[in-house]
């Protein structure tokens, strides 16, 4: 008899700033994902909020992942900087030991990286900015996965580098035949009910596949699902999927050990 | 026989910004003194200096402090903003974790924390501040000694908790009577001779006391000498001190174990 | 017969910073109240916000004044900063300036300053940071009101210089016999019923008087009305106390000419 | 008999940020250009430097530009940032706006914009953000020159925006035979002997023509002749080029009337 199939639930956490509360669903998303990406401070996040979802996170066993990004505040790090690489890795540095700090305080550690914004999507396309990150995690005292797109230029620097990649789906984002993702400014880019989001999450958890947006098949097999925390009804739609989820037996649960 | 005496130089570093370089003498005092107070990038400091201090640092066998201070790069931490301790607490362990990232990356780590300008000050007379740094120190993973005045709040808050306390001297500040630094914009208050400064370095560090502003004697038995970097001449300075402590038989080391 | 009675009536607008799109009730005060402080990006706003903000004022015939703040995005502008009055003036004529430069671009003009937060605080009781805000204004090119609480040191220090003063009232706090504003964390701070607010309003505008919260009567003669923009429901207060207040027969209209 | 020839020559200055000086030849180069391209707080300057500038300027006649960039301060607005158009000509706006009321202050105005850094770069090759630049102008309150290079996509925005444009020549650049500078990293692209560069200035001037760096000659007629405050030996080699200037019967003044 088979293991029962077993996913991770990402999430973007800790993206408010001072007054400015964010999307205000973390505590909702904290009950309901296993993995947490959170904002570092250059993007989003500040010390206070860093620390206080840090401390929750541990406490429900949710892992801790750096979210980090361009240091670019006003702009919610979604402009791309044409940084130095070697600038990068600093500023990367920076904020994974920042969150690393934070985490050791409430008891656990960064298990994981993932780029925010314009520097996930750099990193899925430039090999310079994918390599910065790779440099910055190579010079890191553990090796930590880096969680990106699959065939991402980050996924086969990090790859290449020795490093461990976790390819992560989206739910909620409709497909093109080639695995790619719709644009958003284009027809199908976003699914909305969340009864066909946790229908298309199970079917990407079990290995069903999901109908790309020209009918035909597509095969995805993630090591995390991502759900969305930024939008109204985010809560929501998270704890659809994971009931579905649970209810056909899947477990959920981080992939960082 | 008596082992030789023994004492710490410590030296701001590390406090440019971008293409703002700082005092420029960040290499000259890594050749000098036996702890580095590296800006934190709140108030001074960013992730590529901070890198490059501490890589230096380790290379030459010299002690990283954390050098916190308030968020407030325009006025380089010189002004007192009144931060609940909660918010300052955790600013605190921002910057402590984000440079503690880069002692690790360079193969050592934060050995203690030695708060800047106006939260130095603060430190020194506010319970609550003190309170906050404390606080900070008490959530860190392992026990960080805190550098500081003698008789400070932070001082006796920090022993109160059982924290270690190492207290520094200036050997290019006049002194009054009862301890305290005679303030900057009263006679007396800086030395600049560099010979006058290191035979009060010497006698600092012997025991044989030093000559306060009024006349009177005083006895000043620091942990650590502060040598400062910010000025024109500092590394000469520096060197000065270094070389009459050593020429008179005292071994400098960090004292961070 | 006497002339009908007229108040002004303002609210801080303006105050998110990037994706953080702050209270959002902009677009709703915008169309009762008579007066905008717009923050002018030191403690919150920002360039795109400002422009807006400006435009729609001028639009829609509200006065435009800045809401300048300590340089604190973290803070909000809520935590005294030390600063050196000549610092102070300067960081004043940067935000007053910039805001101008949107009025200017909007068909408008910057026609009054109000300190935000622990700058409004500070303001009404340091005679050296008042001080810095009329030398602000005196080296602007055409004098500017200030609005702030009567008998502050900003008002006393503004009317010394000849500038003009403009005095403001919260239909929406407690007083105490002195007219000074119930402390927050005591009992009778807040007002919540919209009806109640609205009539102390009225209260306060035809100078019937109110109730102090020790039960004495208390004349208040405000130049304008604060009204909160940044509390649920704020826009229905706001609304609650022009209709009641036009309904009586009372004009809203700018104090600025 | 012809007019005397007259120039203008322009200079970065008010590059500091808080305790970071810059360069520290505002004082020196604010006694020998006739423009100050001054920094407006986001990729350098501050309030206090700002209105320092600005006054030693409308003191000295000199006239007062905008040298507007990219929000970086850590990186000094040398890199490029993605910002969408509308965005950057709100960004742009504000520093004008800030800068104006300085110079307003000062009993001066500003006179013309001129990008720096990578906004310069930028807007010399990039439609998109030329056009940002182009956007604010319009909606300015009167039409302000732009500073650039000949030939640059904010040149023929701007000419056809129907906005004035000045073109400026670097007399310590290498020049390619089509009017181009020789990029910094190859041969020939810096000019360090004072009066090689004060010769060049002259001929530039002139209308003697220069030699490429291919041997050719080269026809430069600039509207302002741009010397450089930020290295080593800056206010020297543009005090050479004033001299000879002068000397040749060259007359200094802004191009702004």
């Amino acid at each position: 008899m088979p293991d029962s199939p077993q996913i991770d639930l990402n999430a973007d956490l800790g993206e408010g700033f001072g007054a400015w509360a964010g999307a205000g669903t973390d505590e909702a998303l904290l009950g309901i994902v296993t993995s947490a990406n959170v904002a570092c401070g250059f993007h989003a996040g500040d010390p206070v909020i860093m620390r206080r979802v840090c401390a929750e996170a541990v406490r429900r066993g949710v892992a801790i992942g750096a979210q980090v990004g361009y240091r670019d505040l006003v702009g919610f790090g979604r402009r791309r900087i044409d940084i130095a690489p070697d600038d990068l890795a600093a500023d990367v540095l920076y904020q994974l030991g920042a969150l690393d700090g934070f985490a050791r305080v409430a008891g656990g550690t960064v298990g994981y990286l993932k780029p925010h914004g314009a520097l996930y999507s750099a990193a899925a396309t430039d090999a310079g900015q994918a390599g910065a990150l790779v440099s910055a995690l190579l010079a890191w005292d553990r090796p930590l996965p880096v969680l990106t797109l699959p065939g991402s230029a980050l996924a086969i620097a990090a790859a290449a580098a020795g490093l461990p990649v976790v390819v992560e789906a989206f739910c909620d984002r409709g497909y093109r035949a080639d695995g790619s993702l719709v644009p958003r400014d284009q027809p199908g880019a976003l699914l909305h009910d969340p009864a066909a989001i946790a229908d298309r999450a199970l079917a990407m958890v079990t290995g069903a596949g999901i109908e790309a947006v020209d009918g035909s098949r597509l095969d995805v097999r993630p090591g995390s699902l991502c759900v969305h925390g930024d939008t109204p009804g985010a809560a929501e739609i998270a704890r659809a999927v994971a009931d579905r989820l649970t209810g056909a037996g899947v477990r959920l649960a981080p992939f960082v050990p």
